[in-house]
């Protein structure tokens, strides 16, 4: 038997556009000789689909979808991943299933039973887990269909379900297992997923095809990275992460105990090209070309600007550098630099003017309170105003350049700095964006030297440095990790050697500045726990604050 | 046997806060002759604490405060809720439990079934589900535990769960329920809760004691409304609406059939009530004392205005009055009334200086491009960094005067008129909004009248009406409230009579603002479905758009 994976890019509630792209890699698979192709999780209205699950008309275009595919299951089955209806009253209405057409029909239908609601994952706001297990038989091979989370109670010490879904399926006699997955990308993700299936073939000694689907939706990136396993537990062929491929492997050929060359599973090189690949989807699904962002001659602006040329064109990107009265010469000098490097259009536009605009109609009601932060604000605010206007005018996206650190500690302006419509590194620690930096260059100075090497400041008041008010990065990024990303209390990261007084005044600001983060952009998530829809925090919260 | 209902306003992460009120409550309860006294769903740490539960640190503080609580239960017995640890390794780690306390001692815990995972709640995200129902013995009552949602498969034609708890509960022959209960406010919530409640004493002919926390969490505002369901099904006794109260009552007594007077449950009313809460403890938990919020001269801001100063005092409220060139004299003149008729500060700050200095900058970078939505938004915006700069500048927290309407399809600049801490009015559809004015003006003209009658308008650009560019409003609310609240497809909604266009085109335009309204501010939840946690949609997304 020969099996086709479709490891695609879906476009969530793009029905159309996802049923033809399904049709054309139909018939590729048939042209490759497969006898079987196998679409990812919920790959008729792309995955994830959110409330839209709770609309009868979304599921309708679903069903037609699936009937669509069971037309042209002929001469080649299929299995995809579609919403389906619970036909019992008693609880849930949906069910996130997976159906096998053949011969112009639904021949089996397996529902997922392994629901995440975690971190990102909502799926039990929607769905009813599976209660049955069965297997399908076709072309005289037992198939046993899974999905995604499905597999993933095993190989960990803390196992998040009662039930093991392929200890069901085992009385059935399976001679191989499919999984169809959405699993978005992590830095982390890529190792974890090798050990979890392999932990999973290791268990039940049988060959297995994991189909992943690739691009991003919003906020969550999936790398593709379709994996065959030999029932011996090597991997026999792992596919290329980030692009769209249908590939069709011989049953035979997987049995045998071959182990390929496993792709690189380094973090830094792996979070540029999931950001590049997040940019780009982002623009192409909500039919945009071109992005604008400030160019403050700092590292995070220079960083976004290269990711943004290399997901759009150095043509589709602008820049706006807005220098204050307390702006360095380096920091205009280092922006324009990087902007000449890139090849991308820029504009300088002192925004001194309408500061003092402002200053003159506000300083009668400030009352004669002195500078602070309401006067570092309204200079943040005052670039945030130019380039929405550059950007409502034009039809640009504008890109935030927030880091992880920054928005973790509040360390930005709200309605300032921290505008856009996509926040590109508001997961990645500062630490982090260095390293991205580092990486950028490696062949040649893409970013200015000078970027990199200087201090950081957000430059809003004379001479001031981020280390004013922060602890150094590496000191706040390790204890900020401990909190967000590792759930660690005061205590346990204090007993790791920290500063207590640093410890409880960065636990403090992360929690107090749960309003700004609130109002953000989607982040590109490229970490196990990234802000956004995967951390929910109340705003009116006294614990730690 | 006497039971005591203490409804209180928790505040989530305040465990000292919280454990301080509850040992007042036992103490009053004590002092009116109560046997045991009963607290709401997770009262040690508040509800919802949203993922603090995932730190171990908070889960400990949660069981310290169930220890001191055991301490004093000593000649009365505690019924409390808190989060409690699952010893099995497989599921989740934590149950939503209840503790019955008593002779300084836990005596039994209760795990709740029912996990509510749609709209605001996610607790399957924490919790595993009850898998054992057991009762507690006390004083010769056999007294059925129960939280919240586990009374709530019954009395609805769709039913969410596959088991009733009470029904496993039933052969351990139970004396009474009682229900600890974190049950949030909606204009329909509380004639809900009373269907579903009798369906409950019918089902089971058992006398029962509800008791719901009441205050306000971030958006999710509580009512309190705690209830006494004699074994007949008639309410013996329903605590007021919006304030914290410890009463007893006397089982023998309620096992009489007495009907109590039921207090009103008009939804316009209760909205104003809701929402001057949930101002009230806004500021209230996060230390705030004053609002300040822009006075355009139309009904969304004057009638935030008025919520606001019943919520905060008169004194405590400032408004700024930010006329541009586009404005018409009654706007100005119609907010100073408003502000005089209140008794609140408000100041005079023109924006076309602003503006004007915007304009001079940025024109040469609009390269001739005519006049559009770039300097509509540039007047919002720059009425936005205004009142943040004094928002900034004297600690304030701006209030959003936004509505569900403007929200929903989108009617309102990001960064500009969407500026605020707390959105008032985004889950109150403009139709609504008027209802609301009319019922603060009941007695006296506290809203000037022109402010009521006359036509909405942005004012953005020279005799502009937001009819120029959205249909009128009760028409779209009506759209609105089927496509938001009851999930009607655009099919089902042109079967009802509205305009195929004009459908289309709202539904549209909902679905492609989804990204301003991920970056608004937290809206107070009076509907069944509000913009925000409860509403979960992809930004980049195709359906019907």
């Amino acid at each position: 038997m020969k099996i086709a994976l479709a490891q695609l890019n879906f476009f969530v509630g793009d029905f159309d556009g996802n049923l033809d792209k399904m049709l054309k890699a139909v018939d590729e698979a048939k042209q490759q000789g497969a006898d079987l192709v196998c679409f990812p999780e919920l790959a008729t209205c792309g995955y994830p689909p959110r409330d839209f699950l709770e609309f009868d008309d979304f599921i309708r275009q679903a069903e037609k979808s699936v009937g669509k595919l069971a037309e042209a299951a002929v001469d080649i089955a299929i299995a995809v991943g579609s919403p389906s209806r619970n036909p019992v009253v008693e609880g849930k209405d949906l069910f996130n299933s997976v159906y096998f057409l053949a011969d112009g029909q639904v021949k089996h239908v397996q529902h997922k039973a392994l629901l995440p609601t975690y971190d990102v994952f909502d799926e039990y706001r929607y769905f009813e887990p599976a209660s049955e297990f069965n297997i399908v038989e076709y072309k005289g091979k037992r198939i046993a269909l899974s999905i995604c989370e499905d597999l993933w109670n095993l190989g960990n010490e803390n196992p998040l379900y009662t039930i093991v879904p392929m200890d069901e399926m085992m009385p059935h006699k399976p001679d191989l297992i499919l999984n169809l997955s959405a699993s978005p990308f992590t830095h982390s993700h890529a190792k974890e997923r090798l050990h979890v299936l392999a932990a999973n073939v290791q268990r039940y000694g049988l060959p297995m095809f994991y189909v992943n689907q690739v691009g991003s939706q919003t906020e969550i990136i999936f790398d593709g990275g379709s994996i065959v396993f030999s029932p011996k537990g090597t991997v026999y062929e792992e596919m290329p992460y980030w692009v769209e491929m249908v590939k069709t492997f011989d049953l035979d050929d997987v049995i045998e105990d071959k182990q390929t060359v496993l792709q690189s599973k380094e973090k830094i090189p792996l979070i540029h090209d999931a950001l590049v690949l997040g940019i780009k989807d982002y623009f192409g699904k909500l039919g945009f070309k071109q992005a604008i962002l400030g160019l403050s001659g700092g590292i995070d602006s220079a960083v976004v600007a290269v990711l943004a040329a290399r997901a759009l064109g150095e043509d589709n990107v602008r820049g706006l550098l807005m220098p204050s009265q307390f702006s360095s010469d380096h920091s205009v000098n280092d922006a324009r630099q990087l902007a000449v490097n890139l090849g991308m259009q820029y504009d300088i536009l002192p925004i001194e003017p309408m500061y003092n605009s402002f200053m003159d109609v506000l300083k009668p009601h400030f009352w004669g309170n002195p500078f602070n932060v309401a006067e570092e604000n309204i200079q943040a605010r005052a670039r945030g105003l130019l380039l929405m206007g550059v950007s409502n005018k034009f039809g640009n996206i504008l890109l935030n350049t927030t880091n992880k650190s920054e928005m973790a500690v509040g360390y930005g302006t709200l309605y300032g700095d921290l505008c856009g419509g996509l926040s590109v590194l508001a997961d990645v620690y500062k630490t982090e964006v260095y390293e991205l930096a580092e990486y950028i260059n490696k062949d040649s100075e893409v970013i200015p030297e000078n970027i990199i090497t200087k201090p950081p400041s957000a430059e809003l008041r004379p001479n001031q440095k981020d280390s004013d008010s922060l602890p150094p990065y590496d000191v706040l990024d390790a204890i900020l990790y401990q909190y967000i990303e590792r759930q660690q209390g005061p205590n346990e990261i204090i007993a790791m050697g920290f500063d207590e007084r640093i410890v409880r005044r960065a636990l403090r600001l992360v929690n107090m500045n749960e309003f700004k983060r609130y109002q953000s952009a989607p982040v590109l998530r490229v970490s196990p726990k990234a802000f956004g829809m995967g951390r929910r925090m109340p705003i009116v919260g006294k614990y730690l604050s």
